[in-house]
């Protein structure tokens, strides 16, 4: 599945994000908050902004791609819960949260918007992070 | 799919929801507060917590169901955006949220979850509106 011709990420899914990479259908995120382990998938198709707004192919793809970096998530993390969400209220551009929540956390068991504002990432441990994601992710 | 022999709906959801109908995975429930159209899939599948408890093939029926009631919901409501979303948090079992958001309505931009104690329906227009939606998921 290639990139619709005029797809590109969010101007402000730009500003919160780190690129870790694409699956086949949707480029994979990590988002800019150290208080949660925090991932976004965003399908690489212009003018989505629902789940339904893809084909069924396209459906089954996004599904397989939650299954794979969800567990993938929870393995690294030993996460108590993963949080899977499309809202979408403020960034129209389909994109799915894929959020590993530790009852320690800063918002449990509340979901994590708006709750606190974004934490800084140490660098060398989100590096370690995204190295270990993506060997799961492809390569595991 | 047939319910795996175990299953049953969690106490707390059988509380806060209206029986709607099954579909070939899921039960349909309404969500009792009238603040936001507010349904939710909740596989029948006994000790599913996470998305990726499932199956591959429960997993495609998941988004099958999440993409025919999404659908339904959006033609009745003329909502403004989905958000569709599976949490767990509180009620571990694993349930799907799916809500018509509009941006007059109490909680936007922010996600409907503890925002505002939940709102009783009028007992007339909420059964109108599982009747359409039984029609539309059902029959349409």
């Amino acid at each position: 599945m290639s990139a619709s011709p005029t797809w590109s990420l969010h101007t402000q899914l730009q500003k919160d994000t780190i690129d870790i990479g694409d699956l086949p259908l949707s480029r994979v995120l990590v988002v800019k908050d150290a208080h949660y382990p925090w991932l976004m998938l965003v399908p690489r198709r212009a003018d989505a902004i629902e789940i339904i707004d893809l084909d069924e192919v396209e459906q089954g793809q996004l599904m397989t791609e939650i299954n794979r970096v969800g567990r993938a998530l929870k393995e690294i993390t030993k996460c108590d819960k993963l949080n899977i969400a499309a809202l979408g209220n403020v960034v129209p551009q389909l994109h799915v949260h894929v959020i590993a929540r530790r009852s320690s956390d800063a918002a449990w068991p509340r979901p994590v918007w708006g709750v606190m504002p974004p934490l800084a990432h140490d660098a060398g441990e989100v590096q370690a992070f995204m190295t270990e994601l993506r060997r799961k992710i492809w390569l595991g």
